[in-house]
């Protein structure tokens, strides 16, 4: 056991919820939120999409997942370490991911898995993303209309052009 | 950290837990047991969906979610906070799910994605819901029919008329 | 409250970071450390296929979901106690399965859900799997060329021959 259980649970449990508030505000574009997450020098690396710093990454989302683009990002099995190279401020996070992005416009449907490894680090207001990035295991894309009968509805949780 | 981390993340543990036991018994359609989950005046709003308190939405699930319709909600980045309002024995609890519904008669199949927010509170009896609803993204429909070789095979955990 | 809360819930984060491991090992192919989550004389009872030992369930494994397969397991809901029949060294977990499998070379796609029932035990490295199995609530295979314009890319997390 760590030598200070508690406050190495309550870490991991704050870290968790950094990266849960990360894809809350990615689906629901509150790029605002979305960018308190990272420190300004946080890098991006997705399965060879990458971010030099924070401005990048989030101009980059925001200008590419706005209102015709409905995500979903879910991410899962957390295995969560603090410390990193001695380092106490510091920490590493893996995780499972399942995606699915869907394009009305383009008839496009995209699903699929990747591990993220992510570096946080502790700044004065909490817990911070440093780097983040993915691996895929696979992509699957199709075509909405390959699919008979496929219909799509918005809800009131989407933002910006709600209808259901 | 909070007065009584130990306390607290006890507290939150409990209350992952209950979320869970209601999903698996709303799936398994363990009824009984669902409605052990709530208190009598719990209320419910899932996406224009309400209901005033536990009987109201017990029974309609019970009649609606019967054993012609497969079921699957599972929620995840759980974001709970112990105390609302300076209640320490009320929280609130947000979580990101993805559900996919089945049936077969209908040749329907649903897939979404929905933010639940969550009211819980401390009884004698242990935590029990006493709001529960959810806000869509998106939610995606068609015809099992309009995938070719489309086939379904129920488990022995599913209740009732299981196959395979 | 547990006799010793801060004892317990380590226990719990081990038993579920041990099961992640286990699925990650056992999507990225990796056999021999999937194989290190199992005691040896671990069985194995999967919707109708069982295992008597280790060296049993990770050989089918290693043959039937070799490089040809991509699999995607990710578990959910874990619901962990510590102790089991007044032995503290073991424990019980149930969780809720979301799987996928995709077979190009026979045109097949696999998507389902399951609950698990596994049983750890704590040794001198460590929890270890004792027991795992899981019941299905259904699961649903169709093949990929009834989607037109299906398309399946390979990422780097991918082991063995990825592509993208």
């Amino acid at each position: 056991m760590a030598a200070d259980p508690i406050g190495e649970q309550y870490d991991v449990e704050q870290i968790r919820a950094l990266k849960y508030r990360y894809l809350r505000h990615l689906d629901l574009k509150q790029w605002e939120e979305f960018a308190e997450v990272f420190v300004p020098e946080a890098t991006g690396a997705y399965a060879g999409l990458d971010f030099g710093d924070r401005d990048a990454l989030v101009s980059y989302m925001r200008e590419n997942m706005g209102p015709g683009l409905i995500s979903m990002h879910h991410v899962h099995h957390p295995e969560i370490t603090i410390g990193v190279d001695g380092d106490p401020d510091r920490a590493r996070g893996t995780w499972y991911l399942e995606d699915k992005v869907l394009v009305p416009e383009y008839d496009f449907v995209l699903e699929g898995a990747a591990f993220y490894d992510d570096v946080y680090v502790r700044t004065a207001d909490g817990w911070r993303v440093a780097h983040t990035g993915y691996r895929r295991t696979y992509e699957v894309s199709y075509t909405m209309s390959s699919i008979q009968n496929y219909k799509l509805k918005l809800g009131t949780a989407y933002d910006g052009r709600a209808r259901v």
